[in-house]
């Protein structure tokens, strides 16, 4: 059992690449999980793979794209629903939400730690994602651990230390930590740039906002600039 | 949200094969999920589409082969690995353990339970497998169904009805319930019939002996026979 040893669960964006960079500082062994569940575009899964090569981290893709179905419900793998546009908070978003992702990661990512013999798994899970997110919550965070810790005769712990913080205050953590902001991918368009206007594009972008740290990320020409998102107050339909 | 609905953790073999006739008896609509994780052979899968079938129930299978190696120490997917005789309570038989099996199928049943609006989960954990398997203790399913009435808006609840129960009390369960235990398949080989004398296959025999009900199921020639069994107490390797 190596105590310094954790599986995170990643997935090539801000939030699980400031993880990564947190855990690494902190003097942990660290094991990349990323998933590739069916999403409609793999721009996330490259963007993981290129900053675990640049850091020589072992990196493992698990392929759930057989069980896509079981998820069908979610526009994010349904090809036939489009994404939404908007702000994460409006009800448009709860579309893009599958159905018990982070139980499914958060159990596949614990057969792995059992495996290698790792003792705790990591995910990035924020205050931000809670109103839309349920398995996001700290509540749920909490259960998990007391699952994980009794699945197997060796205790595997939960490691979830942005439970509590915003996405801005991870931000402002990664420029710390100085991570590479602009190799990491959060639209949920596969396009050449970030789209700038789709609910993690904006969550993105008033994330450095309001961290104020610079936003080194190139978005499409069409995108709103940050002072008319400013205007709108972040909703994009009052454009 | 249909409260009669449930989603099996469906394996093919004798408890939840006596769960699934338990269900039916108590009025549940049941959809059966079965997982193929890339065990040694089918012959559970098979017997668990066979039945399904008769009854004209819904069954899924999800494939997990892929994530195979994640799984890689234990000998029911390691083809490297000889499957062991005897007792499951010898050590030995500690190596037929799939890292946090059960975490997993929950995990994805769950999902099928939140896509197609059911509200419980069922799974055929027992008091017998207590001693080898961790995850199916009452400990483990009660903060896995904590998570799972946590992970979406919606509540999720873990059925669990045998995890007091011994596998002979299942056994008598299932003879009032009629359930037509021939056509199930407990064996870790995948040879013709039942090789009597792995870790299941005791298992099996001791179940029907202890609950004083005629073991339909046809056996290789080889097997021990039932004296020699209760002669040895069960232990093979004493023979």
């Amino acid at each position: 059992m190596d105590l310094k040893k954790t599986i995170l669960i990643y997935s090539g964006g801000m939030d699980s690449t400031v993880l990564l960079y947190l855990l690494l500082s902190q003097g942990f062994t660290v094991e990349c999980l990323s998933v590739d569940y069916g999403q409609k575009h793999k721009k996330e899964l490259k963007c993981a793979k290129s900053i675990c090569k640049k850091l020589s981290l072992t990196q493992k893709v698990i392929n759930l794209s057989s069980i896509s179905y079981l998820l069908s419900s979610s526009s994010l793998i349904d090809s036939n629903k489009p994404i939404p546009e908007g702000h994460y908070e409006e009800e448009t978003m709860k579309t893009t939400v599958v159905p018990n992702r982070n139980m499914i990661l958060l159990s596949l990512a614990t057969a792995r730690a059992i495996d290698s013999k790792a003792n705790t798994v990591s995910y990035a899970a924020h205050s931000g994602d809670h109103a839309i997110y349920p398995d996001c919550r700290e509540s749920f965070a909490k259960s998990m651990d007391a699952a994980m810790q009794l699945c197997d005769w060796k205790k595997i712990t939960l490691n979830r230390p942005f439970v509590g913080m915003s996405k801005a205050e991870i931000c402002k953590m990664g420029s710390n930590l100085e991570v590479p902001f602009k190799d990491t991918w959060s639209c949920y368009k596969g396009d050449t740039k970030h789209c700038g206007r789709c609910g993690t594009c904006i969550e993105r972008r008033e994330a450095f906002h309001l961290a104020g740290i610079d936003d080194p990320t190139s978005y499409a020409k069409e995108a709103p600039s940050i002072e008319q998102m400013l205007e709108s107050n972040w909703k994009l339909d009052e454009l």
